[in-house]
């Protein structure tokens, strides 16, 4: 049996994730660990199994009994303090935080001897502050990183590469970009967008409001259902102390991404925005170039926009009628 | 009054730093931090005054007790946990020990809400994996960290831009070369192979028996008295934000440097080599260029090679007799 370890379980990533490796057909054990409960079944499965330990990634004892326990062959680290302007408000904490619950997991693993992929997973915060000369960007591009959280994800990408040259781990590391999908929280631009507009639309608006940042913003978006099948193809088949890419290889503007819902919806929209919203020295365009994990593994992304569109609107649509019922 | 704090005080470049400043005539306090207490006598000076205070850079409240006592215009960031070997045997606590001493400085220096540049010193160890092709190496070339400790160096680095452009602090970053001086401790190579052929040589040795590591890689050797009038320098006139190579701009082969110091102290030298000394994965060749530090502050270091070593050898001397009759 394939023994699988996820953090950062309850995010709304690994449920994506536990969803394809159950429809992949592969036996496995997976015991995913958070600091909070998950909100979704776990014994929904009829492949998998899966479990959940409540456990703080900051406390080192408690992930090495677990690695202990379990001797997993995957890692999956998907867990991290995320939020870019949390990093602002408190750069301590968030540099000290992400970069501890990385060193915890990866030096308890190197205590365990003993065969174990690890997938740590990045961000395109990392390229921070780009130069459109640069653009799609690729892997081997500079690094300028504009926020404390970006710090942080360069810092734990130098680490895996060292622990995977220095000390033999079998790490493999991603920069992800921006994701799309069901159960993402409106914390993001266009679940935010998405929930806006159903709202609007359940209270029977003729037109619907939507209060915005800059909307002129150009970014490569993946659904998350690609992404995750990314995750399994670099754990299965990515090559140790490497770093890949998970992008669409397209940019599109969220002004775009507004107008599509609107016609999806059918309902027309009248934008307003708030400058709060808008992030300081942001990129006007952020785009990957996926070629490298597409030679190495063969992965590109399938799910049209359309569909992912979909797919978040019919989100909110059952999440928001569920809570005025509950 | 000017006033400096300076953090690993006790450390040898803080001490050249000290006669750098006293022989500039400029009336400034120095408050002085370290774990260890300083091997120098702090009451030597002419032109200023040094306070020494023992101090735990781990310890938040202690750094901020001092910064709001003090004031200060200047902060010299000289301490770490510089030793490579260390990192390697010690990732995490070598990683978050470099990152917590610098990040609870600067936080509580953002705190202080007062005009204060800081000098965040760096190291060549940055470059990491070098490609002969970048020769010599330029501030705005590729970093490729290949040690613990070179991770936390480069995270230093890009944390200090992040607070020097996220919040406007006056944060000035450097990319320190070899240094070379009288002071420096026997675990670096010159500073060995010094000792080795004074204390064989007073012996009375026929032929000096030196045991080396790989004395064929060249690296770029700065004397320390030109290092400390570089921080001078680029503490008063360095651009913030902006990274400097602090470097001769030149590269020698360890192997000259040790026919250098045989034919300074007239002696034969029979070289026997230790693999343990070899580090894994190094670079044949390591030489930055010094052109941005020169256009931004005109400094060029000006002490030449066989000045330094006769120091070096000169310190020996007088040390190994003090030992010797103590």
């Amino acid at each position: 049996m394939i023994k699988y370890i996820i953090t950062g379980l309850s995010g709304f990533v690994s449920k994506h994730f536990l969803d394809y490796l159950d429809a992949c057909g592969e036996k496995a054990e997976v015991y995913g660990i958070d600091i909070n409960q998950p909100d979704f079944n776990l014994s929904r499965f009829t492949n998998i199994k899966c479990y959940f330990r409540e456990i703080n990634l900051l406390n080192k004892d408690d992930i090495s009994n677990v690695l202990f326990q379990v001797h997993p062959d995957y890692v999956l680290h998907l867990a991290s303090f995320s939020s870019v302007s949390y990093s602002w408000n408190n750069p301590v904490a968030s540099f000290v935080n992400n970069t501890n619950i990385f060193l915890n997991l990866v030096e308890q693993l190197r205590e365990l001897h003993r065969p174990c992929r690890m997938l740590s997973v990045g961000s395109s915060e990392e390229y921070g502050n780009v130069n459109a000369s640069n653009l799609p960007l690729k892997e081997n591009g500079p690094l300028n990183p504009i926020s404390p959280y970006a710090v942080a994800r360069v810092s734990q990408e130098m680490l895996s590469r060292v622990f995977a040259d220095g000390y033999g781990m079998d790490i493999v590391m991603t920069r992800s970009f921006n994701h799309m999908g069901a159960g993402q929280k409106d914390i993001y631009a266009v679940s935010s967008f998405a929930k806006q507009l159903v709202e609007s639309k359940n209270r029977g608006d003729k037109t619907c409001k939507l209060v915005v940042g800059d909307v002129s913003i150009i970014r490569d978006f993946v659904d998350v259902r690609d992404v995750v099948k990314a995750y399994y193809l670099l754990l299965k088949h990515g090559s140790r102390g490497e770093t890949y890419n998970v992008c669409k290889g397209e940019g599109i503007a969220l002004s775009e991404l507004i107008r599509m819902m609107a016609k999806i919806l059918n309902v027309s929209v009248e934008i307003s925005i708030n400058k709060d919203l808008f992030r300081p020295k942001d990129n006007h365009k952020i785009v990957g170039s996926n070629k490298k994990i597409f030679e190495a593994v063969g992965w590109s992304p399938k799910i049209p926009l359309e569909d992912s569109l979909k797919d978040i609107i019919d989100y909110w649509g059952s999440k928001l009628i569920l809570s005025r019922e509950s």
